[in-house]
C-alpha cells in the first residue's frame, strides 16, 4: 500500500494526534499545508518550535502569558475585587470574549478527577489559597466557575471548603463565595431540556 | 478583551485558516500543542518548514514524492497496463488504502471547473496525453476515476475525447477507456437514496 511521502506523512501523523482529527482529516490538512505559501509555513513552523519557550503561566492568575503577569492582571481597568476561578484558559477566554465580566481570574488548569488520578494537589488550588491569603480587604467575591459536571462540582465544593477554612483562620478576609447560576440556556426549548437542567431551573427560580 | 498570548495566538490564527477549523477549535488545538512534548513540537515545526522543499510531483504520474518517481511508479509489482486517472492525491490514497486496485495512476491535481476559471490547461491533462503517447502496446486500459459530480463528469468527458483523438492518430494505441461504476453505495438504504443515484442504479442494472 502506497502512502504519502515521508515528509507529508510525518505532518499528517502529528496532526492526527490532535483532538478531533482523524486520519482522513489529517491527510487533508497536510495536503492543504502543502499548498500554502512558503513564507507562511516558515512562520508557522518557527512559531510551533518557539511555542513552549515563549509561553508561560501568569504569576498571579496562571493564565497564559509571555511576560511575568498576563494581560488581564496588568490591565488596571479590571475590577480587582472579584476573582473568577475557572478550569482552563479556554474557559477564561469564553468570559473575556463575551465581554460579560470585568474582574480577575484564577486558572486551575484542571479539575479534581479521582478516576484519572487528579487530586487537589495536581491542580492550582494551593496557589489560589496563597493568593487569597495575601489579599485582605481588597477581595470582595470569589466566583467558582468550574464546569457543571461531576468533577467540576467536586472541585468547586472542595475549593469552597478550603476558602471557608481560610476565612475562619483570618478574620480580615471577608469575601463572598458564589457559584455560577444553573438553569435553562438562553434560546433553549423546554421540550428538549434534560431533567437535570429542568430540575435546577425550578430549584433556582426567581421572583418575577 | 483579553486573548491568548501572541505566540499562541499566531498558531491559532494559522490553524484557523485550515479547512474545517473554526476559531474555537483553533484555540483548543493551539492549547493542546502547548501541552505536547518539546521534542515533538521541534520535529513538527521543522517538518512544516521543510515541507515544500522536500515534496515534489512524480515525473510520471504526478503523485507526491520526495524522489524523481513516486513509490507506486517505482513498485515493480504494479500492473503497468492500467492507468487510473484521479483528481487528487487523496483520491489515489483511497484506492491504495482499500487495496482494491493494482495498477498505476495519473493525478490531475484538479478538475475542469469553468466557474472557478480552471480550464483543461490548468490541470495535468496534457501531461497525461504525452505520457500515453509514449506507451504503445503496453497500455491496455485507462480508468477515468474523477468524482461523479458536474465538474468531474465534464473532466472525464473531455479526457475521453482527447484520448480517442490520440487513438485515431496512432493506430498502435489500443487501450480501453472506462469509467467507474455508478450505483447504490454498499450498505445503503433504498429509502434514503437520492433519485440521481437510484436512476443510475436502475440504468446500470446487471444480470443476476
Amino acid at each position: 500500500m502506497a502512502t504519502l511521502p515521508a515528509s507529508l506523512k510525518q505532518i499528517a501523523l502529528f496532526l492526527e494526534r490532535l483532538p478531533g482529527i482523524g486520519e482522513k482529516t489529517a491527510n487533508r490538512l497536510a495536503m492543504y499545508l502543502l499548498r500554502m505559501p512558503e513564507v507562511e509555513l516558515q512562520a508557522f513552523g518557527e512559531a510551533v518550535r518557539e511555542l513552549k519557550k515563549r509561553t508561560k503561566l501568569c504569576k498571579q492568575c496562571l493564565n497564559l502569558t509571555e511576560d511575568e503577569l498576563c494581560s488581564i492582571c496588568m490591565d488596571n481597568r479590571k475590577d480587582i475585587s472579584t476573582i473568577t476561578v475557572v478550569e482552563t484558559v479556554l474557559d477564561l477566554l469564553s468570559f473575556e470574549t463575551g465581554n460579560i465580566y470585568n474582574g480577575l481570574y484564577h486558572v486551575l488548569h484542571g479539575k479534581i478527577d479521582p478516576l484519572n488520578s487528579v487530586g487537589p494537589d495536581e491542580i492550582y488550588i494551593n496557589h489560589l489559597l496563597t493568593r487569597v491569603k495575601g489579599l485582605t480587604s481588597s477581595l470582595k467575591e470569589i466566583i467558582l466557575a468550574t464546569n457543571p459536571d461531576m468533577e467540576g462540582e467536586a472541585t468547586a465544593m472542595y475549593i469552597k471548603k478550603q476558602l471557608e477554612r481560610l476565612k475562619e483562620e483570618d478574620g480580615g478576609l471577608k469575601f463572598k463565595i458564589t457559584r455560577l447560576a444553573y438553569g435553562l440556556p438562553m434560546g433553549a426549548n423546554l421540550e428538549y431540556a434534560d431533567y437535570g437542567t429542568l430540575g435546577k431551573a425550578i430549584e433556582g427560580r426567581r421572583d418575577y
